[in-house]
């Protein structure tokens, strides 16, 4: 009895092994395009997919975040610049990118850009900031999709969205999770439309990470930049103190 | 015992009387805003309450939709001219209702209009597809929102969304979905955001109705368009006998 129970734990862990063991062949002929390498976790994936073998193809929004990224990583590691709110800029990266990959297409896209601010109370925000922030993190992730869907497809690659628990949940105001829930609905439809092609559609759901997206500092000048434009008469309704508590509690989760 | 249990579904069957019977008092003074009402939902929703005696202001996207109204309604009714993609329209309807209701407020705001096409496949529609449907179907709901929320607190009333049951799933590919679970995530916290104030947030999520959303002639001429602009390659990957298949279900459900 004693050693079945052991034998069968064994083979549990033999499968575990197995399925977690990294079993990805010719890494060097993979292409991995990375949305937002500037920094945080596009930056991260980019060296360290770099570092396994993969060949990177970093989108930076930033002159500065190309460059450091470059001295950091190998020189299979190729950078590039990306607004994914600009339907050219991500035109022309989907163009560069097909002709870098050629007959093998592109093993996996990850959909990483994404900005955290403006965010606040919804009636202390206007139109223009939901939309601006919706155009990155929405729209840009639809955008990139759709531009290198066909070089996923030729590769049976994958796509990777990155959504965040605030795509399940809308616990605070402003366009956050407005832009995550339709992330969520996005990563949804694909997956069942690309399934008959061999393509996966995978979503990451991130919670608390020590990234931009939870910088308290930006978070809390973000804040103090919203309640100064607000009216006296708003000012007088919500109070000095309700400033400071969701300030701090934004710098404590 | 027989009739102690009798009594208890005496009790709720009054319970439920009570909790269902209309109790609205002062109709007369009473403003609602409902956007999209040249069909379907928003049609029905004006002339229901206008007959009921409230004060309807009636957002139509055209002129004959106006025309139409008005000759089927009290004359509290109003209708006016909007297009919820367009700030500026929706700012001027906003600043006609504030002077409309004066310091009674508005008593509450019928987020209805919404578009379904274009509607098909992912890799089938462009980003542009998207934005158009996204522009409507959630900037303009967050839009309108904002632009009468003083007034909607004023009168301590309350905002009704029109998302859908595919506002939780997203079973198909386009916008569709994704703008609904857009307006989840917006009803969702701007109800946590205006408790404090007594405004009540609601979220209603029609299944198939027949409004032009579900408009089956409409559907598959949608198909059909987006269809005929594929790439060769792409209609001979998909085959002709997809199309017809979707189409068909389109007009079954």
């Amino acid at each position: 009895m004693f050693s079945s129970i052991l034998g069968l734990v064994a083979i549990w862990y033999l499968y575990r092994w197995y399925k977690e063991s990294k079993r990805i062949s010719n890494k060097g002929d993979k292409y991995v395009y990375i949305t937002g390498c500037d920094s945080g976790f596009g930056n991260n994936l980019a060296k360290h997919l770099d570092k396994l073998g993969f060949r990177v193809i970093a989108g930076c929004y930033t002159e500065r975040g190309e460059l450091e990224l470059k001295e950091l990583s190998s020189e299979r590691l190729t950078t590039i610049s990306l607004d994914v709110t600009k339907s050219e800029s991500v035109k022309k990266v989907a163009a560069s990118i097909k002709s870098l990959v050629g007959e093998k297409g592109l093993w996996a896209v990850v959909n990483n850009a994404g900005v955290a601010t403006p965010s606040g109370p919804t009636e202390w925000l206007t139109i223009e900031d939901y939309k601006s922030m919706l155009a990155v993190n929405l729209n840009g992730v639809i955008d990139v999709t759709l531009s290198v869907l066909p070089l996923i497809k030729m590769a049976r690659g994958r796509v990777v969205n990155v959504a965040s628990v605030f795509g399940r949940l809308s616990p605070f105001g402003g366009p956050y999770c407005v832009s995550k829930y339709g992330v969520e609905s996005f990563n949804d439809s694909l997956r069942l439309n690309m399934a008959p092609f061999g393509v996966k559609v995978l979503c990451i759901e991130p919670g608390f990470f020590k990234t931009s997206v939870t910088d308290t500092v930006m978070l809390k000048n973000n804040l103090k930049s919203l309640w100064d434009r607000l009216s006296q008469d708003m000012k007088d309704e919500y109070g000095e103190a309700y400033l400071e508590t969701i300030a701090a509690f934004s710098s404590e989760t």
